[in-house]
């Protein structure tokens, strides 16, 4: 009963996260609805998307691709009030977000990407380690802040790190525990971050 | 933090209905972090949505729009297949989909819009009644059957649309309202409950 591509939206949009097809297809029912002001710009800034942005180089965050020889680096990186002996370790781009929010951090990022999970087959080999001591061969960083949430996969990943780094001559710190235990850092309020990253302690 | 083409995204998909903020974040964080081509497609159907879609001018059902000098009616007001006589009134496209589904409706379809609403400031003059009623005048129809949802302003509407069109020649009926397919009585509550035996019919 529908066209077909109303069809072809909502399974589109059903790929998006927490979205089933009765949410799609209501998304798709009010976008037809509205004058076509915005599906239109919903179109326009979804189409420049792919070529506009990318995963920072340096640090995983989303950077915006400016001049084609130039590397490409996030708002962070290139700030240069950054302090640059601190690097926060997070597992995702939206735990950086709600710890910039919270703006204890005086740092830069490293944005893993993912945790260790046995669960989900996800071993060392497949964290960014690498990337991660390379970045450290530069030499100016003095503390890594392991932000990974409080949960086992985040324990478990801030313990590997722990172990990895500890013969470098850095200090390996962990966020307090004021986010509560299988909390998501996403959805913590801006003062339990604070505290969080204030009363971090030290691992090695 | 974020690139400003983010944030106006962000911004965008917090206006689709039932997504917040930080919904929106998260569908934007997952479209970055996917391949280029999710983005594109859904730019892509989005874009078309406005030149190819409209409502009938017939019953207010989502149509294709096809050449220039044709009316834009939907698949279910072309399809003479249809039993011309009888006419379902719904509330939202939603439900029609619904009805749609349940393949018990032969007839047509005409789409309100909204429901009578004294609390929303929603009146009768703020109801298609005049297209409706031209729709009557073409005098194939002999039974209209008020769809609207069972609550308060369901049935006012309902109410409204059964003596508007009491002095025409034509059968205004309304679906049935009770106890559900499956549904138990211990847990339905008093107004079903009420419905279900006044709607009562005879077994023999």
């Amino acid at each position: 009963v529908l066209p077909e591509r109303l069809t072809r939206l909502v399974t589109l949009l059903s790929r998006l996260p927490g979205v089933g097809e009765k949410t799609a297809q209501r998304f798709v029912l009010y976008l037809v609805s509205q004058d076509a002001e915005l599906p239109r710009r919903l179109a326009e800034e979804l189409a420049s998307l792919g070529t506009h942005l990318r995963p920072c180089e340096r640090c995983g965050h989303i950077a915006e691709v400016g001049e084609p020889d130039l590397p490409v680096w996030c708002s962070i990186c290139k700030d240069n009030k950054r302090d640059p002996r601190l690097l926060c370790v997070v597992a995702r781009v939206q735990d950086l977000l709600a710890i910039e929010r919270s703006a204890a951090m005086r740092g830069r990022y490293f944005v893993l990407g993912k945790l260790l999970s046995p669960l989900e087959g996800i071993g060392p080999e497949d964290l960014p380690l690498e990337t991660l001591k390379r970045r450290l061969d530069e030499g100016e960083i003095a503390e890594v802040v392991v932000a990974t949430p409080p949960s086992v996969d985040g324990e478990a990943t801030a313990l590997l790190l722990a172990r990895e780094l500890a013969k470098r001559n850095v200090r390996v710190s962990r966020i307090a525990s004021g986010v509560p235990h299988g909390g998501d850092l996403e959805f913590a309020d801006q003062i339990t971050l604070g505290r969080a990253i204030e009363g971090r302690k030290e691992l090695v």
